[in-house]
């Protein structure tokens, strides 16, 4: 197809689809001409990637890394993932210490490994110091509750991965950086589904004062 | 207490603070002297608060966003929440359409109220469109159990929302923008721990190549 399909096809606008040309995200189409080159199926599967990765919030450097990942599993399906999710936001500054306490307590209550080297202990060391700073502190009771339902995710997670290495690396590094954001809006969701007025019918203050205006 | 000592006590640079002061997002201390000012432990609270919501990736102008709904909580609950989830990334363009038939779906097989106007549905529906994209869609089994395991935490942070609105609001908006990424790296370090080398003995090829090359 030409670039004008490719753009109406994969819904990526011009611009960027040069841009990812350019940067070498995108490998080049089969020229036809001077000016004009053919695109297939790749291309419009590695620009749905593309786009999935920089929803996800991967800057273009990033999105290079985890790309690589995926095309070329030189690593174990361990050692891939640690890598892919070293290359996902949220990212830490440099200045981060390399001391874990509330990360390294969490885990040993949840009874999982704890290994300062992996990258999303110092996500959630940072993360479990901002609860506590803004006095919403991680309880051992809310510990137990999550860490209970994340497991049964991540289970459930692990237990589809296909039984290949060049499966399951594009699996476990997609299934990271794509389910992240479907479990959030989810949790957002399900807090507005129980709050909802008909759940809470004498707490909307501001509706109130509407009608009494209205009145 | 002095700006060297808020600095130090909240481990916010200075320069940092002088841009929180002069954004308005930090209240000015009282003025002892034409170019000294005293801060106190609101200062201290509120730095602590602008940072966790810094670190959860919220720009500027989102932070004022979330600070004047926990400051003035002159919504309902329920509406706060819908501003506060708004306020929250990721960010989506304006391009966005306004059908979300993939939401739509997911929500009425959890039995959840589909509302097109909450921000989070639109953002569902984006994170499902790329999971479609990059060849990993939802499947119902899949959203049984991620819907299952989700609507428990979402129980358990409504359970514990305290009675009054006033304090109510920061906990639901806190909680909402706090806790992800403490849900986040606990789902990563889930992955982590299960597909660890102890787990998946064989699969290490990596290591398994290091060591041929040094025997």
């Amino acid at each position: 197809m030409r670039v004008s399909e490719l753009v109406a096809e994969s819904g990526v606008p011009l611009a960027t689809v040069k841009y990812y040309l350019r940067e070498g995200l995108l490998m080049p189409g089969v020229a036809t001409s001077a000016t004009q080159a053919s695109y297939g199926d790749a291309h419009l599967e590695r620009l749905a990637l593309i786009k999935a990765l920089a929803g996800a919030g991967l800057p273009i450097d990033r999105i290079r890394t985890v790309l690589a990942l995926i095309e070329h599993p030189e690593y174990s399906l361990f050692e891939s993932l640690g890598r892919a999710i070293a290359a996902l936001p949220p990212y830490l500054d440099e200045a981060t210490s390399a001391e874990f306490p509330r990360a390294e307590a969490a885990l040993g209550k949840l009874g999982q490994v704890f290994d300062p080297r992996f990258v999303a202990v110092a996500q959630l060391e940072r993360a479990l110091r901002a609860a506590e700073d803004v006095g919403i502190p991680m309880t051992d009771e809310r510990l137990e509750v999550y860490g209970r339902h994340i497991r049964g995710i991540a289970e459930y997670d692990l237990a589809l991965m296909p039984a290949s290495v060049e499966d399951a690396v594009p699996y476990a590094v997609l299934g990271t950086a794509i389910y992240e954001p479907i479990i959030t809006a989810l949790r957002r969701l399900a807090h507005q589904d129980i709050a909802s007025p008909s759940n809470y019918p004498h707490d909307h203050p501001h509706d109130e004062v509407d009608e009494r205006h209205e009145q």
